[in-house]
């Protein structure tokens, strides 16, 4: 026997964990089937797996006679992630454990304009705070997951070309991070993240083939081909609310480009129309929370919608149907079986959510509509932690990831060489 | 030792077969390096693979002193496989090795509303015909690939509610085809293929995000995320001839929908609208060859176009800036790092080319066209067949069809329960 961990065991050891993540508690018997190993394997990878910490034994399973079959169960509090979304307006943090179940969640107003140093600085002060209200975190941190609202380089963990993120275009988020906590750190575009928490463990649950649609100040997608994420070549897939959807408005959006859908549709673009139809008298709904508070949101905009304020549901339906002929086209393109609205402006609603289906479906094809769903997000605002948990967690017990560690039984052997490696590949 | 065959040997098997079936002839040494499996593990599955036919020792490798290391080759002539690409007016087929090379290749025209019962009868006999040209296939067929011009559930292998397919909704094109041949047989959309032949073979190797425009009588597209076909969740991914492009057109398409990009910019609508000029008066070149053949084609226009007659040239730019706005938002959400411009249409000049790129360019994000290249096709006509042989093989040489097979060498067995099993699944 080579005293070097095999590849092959380690594809062992992930294919009989991805069957306890999900199942929490599972019987030998249920694993043999399950992933298609041997009695005796099993048993061994089992054993491996418990010395480590990562399995216990769990409750007796039901009898069907004689002695009930003793169940295996994943061990989620072996370790712990950090995770953060860091969206345009707002920073959420979050302590999870291995099964992504949040601990401790924290979020508060910030300004991604502000910059890297300023934003990450606060960012790892607040990841001080939830570790102090999850406790015993020390010594058991196994990860760090983030999302910024823009494209990344997932290889290096570095946002390219961030439209709406001064200052960020190449910032090695991933390098700060792994150098301060010494953990692997991950980290991906905001609208991806929320896409693969639906997927895991909210609405999207089941759905091989997603869009998730985030409707926030700006618009983004986060898309999911047969199970995994697709991010394209640069980070940049999903990137529409910078697609063009009318030639002649003479609206600016902050990419610099006229037309763009987020500049028509997204939140900013809702409030700024809003006050414009509450100045010009259209809405006197409008017009009196315009004079109360001094500004107008999204949020009014729903909340005068739920009202029956008529300029509101037309602002909100003239938003959704713009978004639903882009996605229009994208369903004929990408064939998902379910396309998840989130992101702020889409909790705000119905008449959004109606708009967006009455032209999905009454655009794309018959074939590409036949079973398609099109639903509210699940896990709303936590959407995002709970995507960059789960992404970490499918990287650390990826075959490829757990062969690193697996034999030293804690992943912060990743942060250094491994990490290194493939920054320079890309 | 059980006597059945493990899932983690045939995955070694596998990994040892991909990096043989791509790259020739390799030393041992070299599988070690790019498997990551011990000397002692290579060792053994390659002799195991050796007894099944599949590998032999090749060419010696270059010596740096001493012996020159022995190489071990992949045998391409273990097996033949059976493919066919039908589009929507001709048939193709050949004979191909286990790399994909053609070793018999017949094309002839065929209308595919002609329905599944005398289509494929035809296919039969052409399968019977290149077989004879090919030789030596008898016994060693080891499975067949077919392409069809419409969406398919890949995991059944029938099309599904295909628009320019009267008669084929449902049909059991691989039920048809095992029952007949005895060997596994796979069918996808045609241009899913053509994607897949050029990722492998042509000119989108190396690339991981592809989509392949096909442009032929219709429009269509096949996609590739991260190296693997993406199919969506009813086979109809890419379907993007009958995304609406105008609303106000009153071109009716094929599909009984009005604007569809298909109906626009095809080559039927290329061949249609160039004999609207050729009677009114705007083109001599047309009217000149409508005259002489009493009808006119795409490659006519294109033809035309090369010949300088600037109605034809003008046709082309419409019907590739047309493609390009399509294709411009594509690349917004999918960020490819490579656009294959392929189908009979695409083969006629640079004009298309060139109006498909200033479009794509002039109006996609900065970031998704940084690098992004836009290329010509380079298996062209043999795209189709190409990727049909390359789908049978990465399905044959899967570490889970491989586990299936692989003890009694020769893949016939899966065309039984195993695709039954699966069939029931969906």
């Amino acid at each position: 026997m080579e005293s070097q961990l095999r590849g092959a065991q380690a594809s062992e050891m992930a294919a009989l964990l991805s069957v306890l993540r999900w199942d929490g508690s599972v019987s030998r018997q249920e694993m043999i089937r399950q992933t298609g190993l041997s009695r005796a394997v099993v048993a061994q990878r089992v054993s491996q797996l418990m010395s480590k910490g990562l399995l216990d034994d769990g409750e007796a399973g039901r009898s069907t006679g004689g002695r009930p079959p003793r169940h295996i169960r994943f061990r989620a509090s072996a370790g712990y992630l950090l995770v953060a979304d860091i969206g345009a307006t707002s920073i959420d943090v979050a302590v999870t454990d291995l099964a992504s179940n949040l601990l401790a969640h924290h979020a508060e107003a910030a300004d991604i304009a502000l910059g890297p140093e300023l934003i990450l600085g606060r960012l790892e002060k607040l990841f001080e705070m939830v570790c102090g209200e999850a406790g015993h975190i020390p010594g058991r941190l196994w990860g760090i997951g983030i999302g910024v609202p823009g494209p990344v380089e997932f290889a290096t963990g570095r946002p390219v070309s961030p439209p709406i993120m001064p200052g960020w275009d190449g910032y090695p988020i991933r390098q700060r991070f792994s150098d301060h906590y010494r953990v692997p750190v991950w980290v991906d575009n905001d609208a991806n993240l929320m896409a693969l928490g639906e997927g895991r463990f909210g609405v999207a649950r089941g759905h091989d083939n997603v869009v998730f649609i985030k409707i926030g100040t700006g618009i983004g997608a986060g898309l999911i081909s047969d199970g995994l994420p697709h991010r394209g070549s640069h980070g940049s897939a999903g990137d529409v609310g910078h697609i063009q959807v009318a030639e002649d408005r003479n609206v600016v959006c902050r990419c610099g480009n006229v037309g763009c859908l987020e500049a028509l549709a997204g939140g900013a673009a809702l409030a700024r129309e809003a006050e414009r139809r509450a100045r010009n008298g259209s809405s006197q709904w409008l017009a009196e929370v315009l004079e109360r508070t001094g500004t107008l949101t999204a949020e009014d905009v729903a909340e005068a919608a739920r009202r029956g304020d008529t300029t509101s549901v037309e602002l909100l339906q003239m938003s959704g149907r713009l978004i639903g002929r882009m996605l229009a086209t994208l369903v004929n393109f990408f064939n998902p079986s379910l396309i998840v609205v989130g992101g702020g402006v889409a909790g705000a609603g119905d008449v959004l959510l109606a708009a967006i289906r009455e032209v999905v479906y009454g655009r794309s094809l018959p074939l590409a509509t036949r079973d398609l769903l099109i639903k509210r997000s699940s896990l709303s605002s936590v959407a995002g932690v709970t995507g960059a948990s789960a992404m970490v967690l499918d990287e650390l017990f990826s075959a490829q990831r757990l062969e690193a560690w697996i034999d030293v039984g804690h992943p912060a052997e990743l942060s250094g060489a491994g990490f290194r490696a493939e920054a320079r590949e890309s």
